[in-house]
């Protein structure tokens, strides 16, 4: 791989920092404790000073307020945001459009630019339309009349089902499915279940991520929702008809149920729970392991299950643990209570 | 597609109904809200019947109780059932026998009908035995000796690991993986595990549905048994040697453990988790996010952790909430119990 | 399948048992319920001896400490372990080596010996280097510049990503993707997040097993690394940069969040979820559904949410369950002390 080499001038300008020291030049972003000559490393906090001082790195990006250092330094007001936005741009780099291989398989009435790679062992179905620059690894398959926009990347053996609407820049990880039927039945006399056919989709925004083996069912009637920018961490599960807005987060192993509508910068920590036919405001922060079973308004903070104010569920939960402890001095409350009651009427 | 057509006095025979008005046809079931002309929706519901009133479907289904409208109506006793049923027929259609595609492998042995479609990338081991209308998608992996029943669908990129053993009317989303070996290890005096061979199996019976990346793990000695009517929905565990009965229907995310019985008509809530080597009863619902760590008699209704009865989860949860404020009124209590012991003896 | 019969004689040498009775020969184990002629079961606990005098198996392998039966017997003082090996054993058959299937897809500068077999429709990218004895199966995905060591056993449409790094004797269950990105994002000013590159890798070591459907993120900046004889169960998230010590175990369901390191001979039951950045120790036991907030000491053994010592967990979810009756006590006490202060001076 030829890297590219550039100086930190030009890196700084890129995220409107200031650079100090000889203005050397970068071809890599890693870590603090590993990095060595010709490499960018990053703070993002000024306790992070003495650590700094000792990194072999060539330059650093570093908060504002650092103080001076040996090194080359590249000022900015958000470091964690200036080192992403530097490592992709030293990362980046021309498509490489193999086309489409001998050993793939294409259905009929596709549309499919020239500037595409398509691995082989892909199974692209009939009426797809790809956009530009896309990539698909081996072992995808594309079900009928999918919609994908322009710089998508699929990683291999992701699924991506009939009628899927894929907007621009989306990243869907391996084991991905895209547009399984929704889990709905009805219910005979006998208590058997009758199938509710799903004949809606699944409409995946610009900028969406994806991680590995995350589901996303398609809507019972009309779509399944994921908004501009949202990211979702592996294995999470999005039921039917549910709408999640833009720039929202979901950690590993969380689940929504169907119906539900998210709002937007929304984050949901790891392994959290969402009732079905909820509304879920925007801004709003669910902890980890959170059950949310009613509506949350704008900006909620909540945790637990049922899901409450964090704030009180910190105190909740630190008493908790000491409930053998209350119940102890609930008993010892009695005896003395029985005690002074029973005390005789002295005199 | 070519959509049927049916006149509604056709479609409320189907379900034992009775229709009024206009005998008009439809093509399609579609949502109260977004029904126009030539669809179907309906109302589970009289309260419903405000927005019933201003759908714009060609005709309702409706509950037994309805009012007049003035679109033409199929009364039913369970609207739901009902429309599942009728989006069911209005969708059916003959099964289309591709046979098996030049581009897919299939093994020595097999014994596979004519009247089936096996998709390009799909691999079929040694000694297969399909059903008759089975359709394979792209990517499936079929192991040797493994035997599936007539009228099943297997999406792309699911696993059915050898020996498995599949009835009919199945349905496997993409991502399942059925057969995989369980978990089970012997430790030896270093703390080292030694792996246990699983060399049982997996059965799945008639009409189960198992949802995108599930997972059934074959028995250490004889079957990881699923029964007639089981829908299970993403994301799903299914440890060595559970049994599941008919018509249990569990949500995604959830999890048994080793060698568990569940019983028939049971619901399993989205997220709950089931310990090893219990017996649970018919007819028992565990609420979402319920960790059951004991035998459930049939009927049971749980939620928490451990799991207790529904009811009584509901107080110990709404006071959990409090605690802060019972910490404090015991807090008071032991002050004015002291005050009051500590009373000077009056006179 | 030409199954090997030993006599027990022999199978009592490999696992420094004592054989008593005839010298029967076995050909397979089998559990003790099920067991019939020439077959060998095991029972564990000398409380299952009644059950065992039942047995029809051949011959049995016992405790120690059990008494005669008629049955020939191993005696041994670990019996499920003596029968896992002896299991193994039996099974054991040399390695089939079938090459590389023409239907299989191989990059270029791949590192190929000649006793490996790869089945059809796997991909295997450039540069992969392959020890001897693996065996790949349908419909896995081999990233560019992989190193797997011996005896490797790759389930189908397993995904392995670039650059990582497998040891020997590893088993890859189906729908595992090892290598995806990790889940990390700086954001910018108006709350849009921005993808931190992920050049780091996944390492796996020797011995290790990995269910169905788990995920191992790759590093940010270096390894995530699971360490030798580390068994996963399905489902099992493992975020970017964790270190799991060797010999641990997972069971399924169960989430590690990034960065975090976990010690060996630690076990996680199921669905247990630890968040990021944190330290715990060895010997580690954290019951299943446990949350785990903070770094454990080695040896800890913790329950709940957030985790604490699992005996006061104990006490503490059993009082849960009675805080109705703690809070009315709570209001009889206040009721009863209100009169006692109310009590009319007497006199």
């Amino acid at each position: 791989m030829n890297k590219k080499k550039l100086r930190i001038s030009v890196l700084a300008a890129l995220v409107d920092g200031e650079w100090r020291g000889e203005d050397v030049a970068v071809q890599e972003l890693a870590d603090l404790a590993g990095a060595g000559v010709g490499q960018l490393a990053y703070i993002d906090d000024i306790r992070k000073m003495a650590a700094a001082a000792e990194c072999s790195a060539s330059a650093l990006i570093v908060p504002l307020a650092a103080e001076e250092l040996s090194l080359p330094v590249i000022k900015v007001s958000d470091p964690a945001w200036a080192a992403a936005v530097i490592h992709n741009h030293l990362l980046s780099k021309d498509f490489v459009a193999r086309g489409v291989d001998a050993r793939a398989v294409v259905g009929e009435g596709c549309s499919i630019p020239d500037e595409v790679s398509v691995g082989p062992l892909a199974l692209i179905g009939d009426r797809v339309q790809l956009g530009h620059r896309v990539e698909i690894k081996a072992g995808v398959v594309i079900g009928d009349g999918v919609t994908i926009g322009s710089d998508v990347l699929i990683h291999p053996n992701a699924t991506i089902l009939d009628g899927s609407i894929i907007g621009d820049r989306v990243i869907i990880h391996s084991g991905v499915v895209i547009g399984a039927d929704g889990f709905g039945y009805a219910h005979d006399q006998q208590g058997r279940h009758v199938k509710k056919p799903h004949v809606g989709y699944v409409r995946i925004d610009d900028d969406v991520e994806l991680g590995a083996n995350v589901c996303v069912d398609r809507g019972t009637f009309g779509p399944t929702w994921i908004k501009r920018g949202v990211k979702i961490d592996n294995l999470v599960q999005i039921a039917h008809n549910v709408e999640i807005g833009e720039d929202s987060i979901i950690v590993s192993q969380s689940g929504i149920a169907g119906s539900t509508t998210i709002g937007r910068n929304v984050i949901m920590g790891g392994k959290v729970a969402v009732s079905g036919h909820l509304k879920i405001g925007n801004r709003v922060t669910m902890a980890g392991k959170a059950g949310v079973i009613s509506d949350l308004e704008d900006g909620a903070v909540v945790a637990g299950f049922p899901a409450f104010a964090h704030k009180k569920w910190l105190r909740a939960v630190a008493l908790f643990q000491k409930l053998p402890e209350l119940a102890r001095e609930v008993r010892e409350l009695r005896i003395k209570l029985q005690e002074l009651a029973g005390k005789p009427d002295d005199k």
